[in-house]
């Protein structure tokens, strides 16, 4: 068996993305699992390999199916753009570096929906620069969700065994509420059932569903939602036989640990995941987006702008989320056969 | 020096508010600090007491000043209602119970207000009970703020040396956004730093605040209430010299243990504030409210209904808040010599 071809977009080139990509892409770690191709602009990863300790060299390739690794120090590179330069500034967002990320992401999916390759890892961008250079999303799971189409498109946060899915992500606390509707939550719980059975290979997976509001409402008086919305989808989705559960109460939920219990755990808003997901699993987080036609994960953090350039971005949440993308690349291929 | 003597109101007598507290005024570590007095029902703590392993023996006392203390396992109870019986059914939250658990509170208020007590440790009470008997507050904190008529009272989330203060407490979601208001936190940070330094004897207090939006707002990409609320309301702190920081991402915030350099971190809301600090810290965590004349903490957990008169319930959180309290007491006295 041939190991599977990972793409990995270089996200915004003024941030960290490129750097914690190159150091991915020459680790053997993953250089066993996969073959990683960067894809981006060669002058900025050219750039980046100056500031780290490892030696890489990099390989333009085009087409994609061009791909022959010699070694892990060998990396092939897809270029994003033609006839233009990127103007590489550390650690400042600009539009130009928008665009490239936002072409980079595309490209990346297009090959993935052409089954050129079998997963794309996202580098980070900042929705700044997204937005600046005309890709008006609130952020890349967003952006991809739309651009393939997939309406119940999940963000899910990954440090295994503990799997967070979000109701809603980049949205204002104050826009939260109106964004829960009995649809929404109901759509995320079914795509995050299928994710499990066909991406982690649960067979019958437990979702618990936590409650939006503080104490999941305590029966209507700390909000409605728990009540009117968030219980009747969990009614609704057990009436087709999944199994979801709650709505609990998150930081209780948390705090005794009763996501031991669960396959996932469908938080309602950003924060409400993140938060328990980065203070139990730090540096070990991924980003995947259930419910997409392809295969797509990315790290847990942002741009880090302040250490942008100076070689000491830590690459392990890239690699965990390249080590994911295949294993649940190589799950759906189990899936199929 | 005499030990300072802690009232310990009920809470509600359907839930493990009672066993924790009988629990907790029984043990010899809080019985070395200070001299514990039960506010509520002799027949419900008799009634308790049955359930427990441990034997104590009860004493109705009136007045206060009658306290005398044999040992640990003698127990003074002041009874909050006069001519009517409980109607105890565990589990089962009723109107009855809320009264108990209101006039309690309010007792111990009374008391700690006359310096007649040191400070008041409250049980759990379900806020329905509470409001049912008539108490229209959506929690302890906000009825104590209330009848102190304490503006700027705030709640605190103690697990030393983590210390979490909130901006709202017990709002629903969709609220939240239009309370967080210049002036809010600004009284918040005010109260906290105040608390800081009298409360914790921290003599130049550093205060982080968290943003409200997901990444902080990201720049008004993802919410304004960081740049026109939450920055202004720090700068403002600032000019009074007062050591106040952010507003920063609250996931980042925690994944990447930030809150190690400061002494307190304002949290915006409910959930903000408790889902890392129960992570952190679950069953050591303490509830206190900072910013009142008298001093009050209460463990960080609820009624229980689950386990009510079963005697596992767990004591440790009701005996840090005691500890908790004890030691603030200690501190103020210190600060006013």
């Amino acid at each position: 068996m041939t190991k599977p071809v990972v793409l990995i977009s270089m996200g915004d080139y003024n941030g960290i993305g490129p750097e914690i990509s190159l150091k991915a892409a020459a680790s053997p770690e993953v250089n066993k699992l996969c073959r990683p191709v960067l894809v981006g602009s060669l002058d900025v990863y050219a750039f980046y390999a100056r500031s780290i300790r490892q030696r890489v060299t990099l390989r333009e390739i085009d087409p994609l199916s061009m791909i022959r690794r010699d070694g892990p120090h060998r990396i092939p590179v897809i270029s994003a753009r033609r006839f233009v330069l990127p103007r590489i500034t550390p650690g400042m967002p600009t539009a130009d570096a928008g665009k490239w990320a936002g072409d980079a992401i595309a490209i990346c999916m297009r090959h993935c929906l052409a089954k050129n390759a079998h997963a794309m890892v996202t580098a980070p961008v900042a929705k700044s620069a997204l937005n600046a250079a005309g890709y008006r999303f609130p952020g890349q799971t967003e952006m991809l969700g739309s651009l393939c189409k997939s309406r119940n498109a999940s963000m899910m946060m990954v440090a295994e065994p503990l799997r967070i899915g979000l109701a809603t992500i980049h949205l204002p606390v104050k826009n939260i509420a109106r964004s829960i509707t009995r649809k929404a939550i109901l759509g995320k719980i079914n795509t995050i059932h299928l994710s499990l059975r066909k991406d982690f290979r649960v067979r019958s997976p437990r979702i618990a569903v936590l409650g939006l509001n503080p104490h999941a409402g305590e029966e209507g008086l700390l909000g409605e939602e728990e009540r009117l919305v968030i219980a009747p989808a969990i009614r609704r989705a057990r009436s087709r036989g999944i199994k979801a559960y709650g709505p609990f109460p998150a930081d209780g939920f948390f705090g005794n640990r009763a996501y031991e219990q669960y396959d996932a755990v469908l938080a309602m808003y950003h924060d409400q995941g993140l938060l328990p997901l980065k203070v139990l699993a730090f540096n070990r987080g991924v980003n995947y987006t259930a419910g997409l036609p392809i295969v797509r994960t990315s790290p847990d953090h942002g741009t880090a702008y302040d250490i942008a350039g100076k070689g000491v971005a830590n690459p392990s949440s890239m690699i965990e989320a390249i080590k994911l993308a295949v294993s649940i690349s190589n799950n759906r291929m189990k899936g199929s056969r």
